[in-house]
């Protein structure tokens, strides 16, 4: 195909973005917001946006892209890059497992079935909690500043803590301060139980747009080098390990799924944020052969904990569109 | 880089083949024969082998590729591929998810802790178990035969039933009845125990070699397109679905770490077999740019139920030649 | 109290039986036959009746207490004896714990869970089939008529096997063989499967009334000497470690609310008999001082597989008659 | 017997009991004193003492039976006891179940595994720290002060608290926090989960001697009435409860053993402390027939986390003189 005939068809494509985003909106109603924590109970449950980002700095959007929503756990996925980053990943990996569960995100029964009770991956609650110990600095302060840092060198920006849904996590995070206690208990804490889960929960309360969280995954897909800075943001390797995680265990456990019907990496949050990214792939047809990173928001929560509609939406992309990984 | 270049560092890439072989033969004796099935105890621990099936038919070989050894449970793949074709992948999915659970193989638990006990993945003993007994035909002849049909289409002969292996495995399966009584009760499955077991036994005692099933993993890696006889074996969605599945669940309980650190579709048994593949991919710089299979053979195995030489070996040929998927 | 006066306010007491059987009839419809063995639902869900034996020779009786029925579960105590008694309580004791678990009956995860594998109690199925397989003989047939000695020595008669709920039991036996299978890969089992289960599904088939249920039940709250026949029929340490498990572990996963609320060593059977004692005990104004056997049937069964009837009836007689050991 | 003679045997036997105090500390060698809480890591293992308390007043001592100990879950007993008086049985049985479960006593697995998460009885730290939250009282201290005047009533004193003892179970009581966080989750708490365990700590830290708790046994033995003030102290069916609990629950996972060995109700806690009971029965010919409470300090404790010396020394006496309630 020519240059020319591609972007055609890539444009006619892109036409029905709208199209689909509204068609999506529909199955709103076979979702609900998150109740647990009751300040992301409030939000539209038929909102629903996409925002892809090229490497080329341009990006496609539609619906309520540009609708600010906090990370929760999302934030996963970011400190355990930040984690990486400076402790180095065998650090990271003796204190917290790579395996998929099929366990809910805040299951504590692992921990106390296995022995030593080593987290299974950071992807879920226990293993983030760990992560979020792990950070440098020796105040909740100070570990947030390095994600932040990293953050700032994806997106150009520090996103805004959401102090109201915070204050609602802090106050009703019983599970997660059992998961932290128990963790403080077998030794995988490496900092006190608050402030680690200051540390985390203020993780999850960061703001953004799904720009932002299609900028960071259109950054993984280029294996940590920032294309339109051009700088390499994080280690090639960090990225890679980072996207195997995301295959594996970044859907909840519906991870196995996700990788089965829609095939990208990705990690869902339960305000209802995806963050996904395709790989360059020259071989395939599709618009986004160069990679891009891709940003959804759609409050409408699922079984599992992920975004009913962003799942519908990504799944019918990634097969029109040809974007599997595999 | 031109394609004369290339050819010749992908030759010089070729020659050191030999020199891995055998340098990751020496880690043989910090695994160990998989004893639970005696006929399989016999292996030479030290044997290492490797073929790598490319579309035009070639093939690149090397230490004990050519040693006949026992599918086990990498023929769990090929009896999902089976059952997908000939039942359809919704029919097959209703009757056993696709979600990895970091448990080991032949664990039973999950049966009976989530209701109605549907197994959690098709690349665990459960879940075998279950897609054997829904394969077409009233018969285990009959239902193996729809299995030989899928292999004889993918490496142009039926391989042998090694009759030594399978007794063994036979009257020594009482953890294999236990899963397939448990699944009798809950209505998982579709035929009678014992007709379920020797099917599922039996093709976990065919005979192959590592060319054998570096064919079937090239095939896969084309979406189960067969370059060289010109055919669609397989269609693409259940290709695109079993490589998915690899990933997630392929290697038993390490599934995640070889995810994160080989980053390639794979299927191991515990008789030493490792059926991998290269999805094609112009982006990078390594020889399989086109895609290929990769056979590996080494019954030295670790804790998991892995090949541990075998693994050792394509982590490093996955990093040395960028391989992973990511 | 003079022993005219008492007697008086027995005959009293034991007058009013008729109505509290006929008033814990009505609740019959809170519970439901048994349906996973299909013979047994066929049982007229408002049948109830009691017998009670006395160590004079003399039975109080009530309602349908000469209606037979199988004896299910209330079989794991006279096979657990018979094991005692043939091979000694420390060679039963290393192969079947005397703990409660607080799983339903036919669990298969702490198998799985607690490493070897030793099932927890000879009440629950799994610890039942294990000491089915210990019974001395080496066919199904020798390995019966040690128990059949057992009850005849106690009951004067060989009960009859229900061949119809046998084969009922037979066919839908898939969990059993679960159970069973599992023991054999983790050396519990010492028989073959099909052996063992034909001891343990025809034991459970013995057909019985409440009249023996009730004679056992008063030999072993006499330790197992015999008031009638003046022979000890058992060994007295036999007896009591049998009632300390009927106490901590005979009602399945009921057995602390049954403690709790009845306080009587017990075993009940899903074909809904119970077998109850009351140990002599010359402190308590009760007119079973000296100590009696209990056997009811009501087959209307509760959600833990207990007749709920049959305890409702118990719960009230202990309490009225303050027949509780503790 | 006469009542002469009988004192003799009663006198020859009690005789006896300095040997058999010496004889079985011998065994405190295959036991190791309570690490996880620091301060008792200082126990002397080799003391062993104990002291039984007769309803005339008297009481029967040997060895190092005045060594003061703290309750540790010996106070599970007297805050469920406390409970049920205060608030009612119903009210505490609709917050903490009454099955034993075979988990070990700090388990957290069964709060997750089964819905809604009810504890499964309060003789382990998921419902004693559910029965601290719903003591009378809006502060610790008046939470506290009810079960110190049932205690006073009992044994006319208020216990001293182990200040040195509390502030080691506090600072390391991250397992039991991981616990109260998850009942809060889940709704079973009915108090801050700091106020909570500032209750459940400061009881287990609560310092008696063996005197102390065999005079609350033998008040338990008889169902609640003091026999020396001559007063109900608490209520017969609070009293007959919590000794069903102590048989089928109140030995941890030893608990099923004990009773088939022993056959006493009893508590222990992991300092080495339990409270045994003998109820009254005329029919045994021990020196006991009129019921009594024992006391026994063994800091060396078996995998469990029970007296290995005072289990082996009970197990001999209720053997000697026949006083299993069976």
């Amino acid at each position: 195909m020519s240059q020319a005939i591609k972007q055609e068809v890539h444009n006619q494509r892109i036409d029905g973005l709208d199209k689909l985003v509204t068609h999506f909106r529909s199955f709103a109603t076979e979702g609900k917001c998150a109740s647990y924590i009751p300040a992301l109970g409030k939000a539209n449950l038929f909102q629903l946006g996409i925002c892809i980002a090229l490497p080329t700095g341009s990006t496609i959007r539609s619906g309520d892209w540009q609708v600010p929503f906090t990370l929760q756990s999302i934030s996963k996925v970011i400190s355990f890059i930040t984690a990486c980053v400076t402790r180095g990943i065998s650090y990271v990996l003796d204190r917290v497992d790579v395996e998929p569960t099929g366990d809910p995100f805040n299951s504590i029964i692992r921990l106390e079935m296995h022995k030593p009770g080593k987290p299974f991956n950071p992807m879920i609650n226990a293993g983030a909690i760990t992560v979020a110990s792990m950070l440098p600095g020796d105040s909740s302060q100070s570990k947030l500043e390095n994600v932040n840092q990293l953050i700032e060198s994806m997106i150009g920006k520090r996103p805004n803590l959401n102090e109201e849904v915070f204050q609602s996590e802090w106050q009703t995070a019983h599970r997660n301060r059992a998961l932290a206690y128990y963790l403080k208990e077998t030794g995988f804490l490496e900092a006190e139980v608050e402030e680690t889960l200051e540390v985390y929960l203020k993780l999850c309360s960061l703001e953004v747009t799904t720009e932002d969280i299609a900028m960071i995954g259109m950054i993984l897909a280029h294996d940590g080098y920032h294309p339109i800075q051009h700088v390499q943001v994080l280690p090639k390797e960090v990225a890679r390990l980072t996207k195997a995680l995301m295959i594996t265990c970044g859907m909840y456990n519906a991870s196995g799924k996700f990788a089965a019907f829609v095939g990208l990496p990705a990690k869902s949050g339960v305000s209802g944020g995806i963050l996904a990214l395709v790989p360059p792939n020259k071989n395939r047809e599709h618009p986004f052969q160069d990679g891009c990173g891709i940003g959804i928001y759609g409050p409408a929560i699922d079984e599992f904990g992920n975004s009913l509609t962003g799942v519908k939406l990504l799944k019918h992309l990634a097969q029109e569109w040809d974007l599997c990984i595999f």
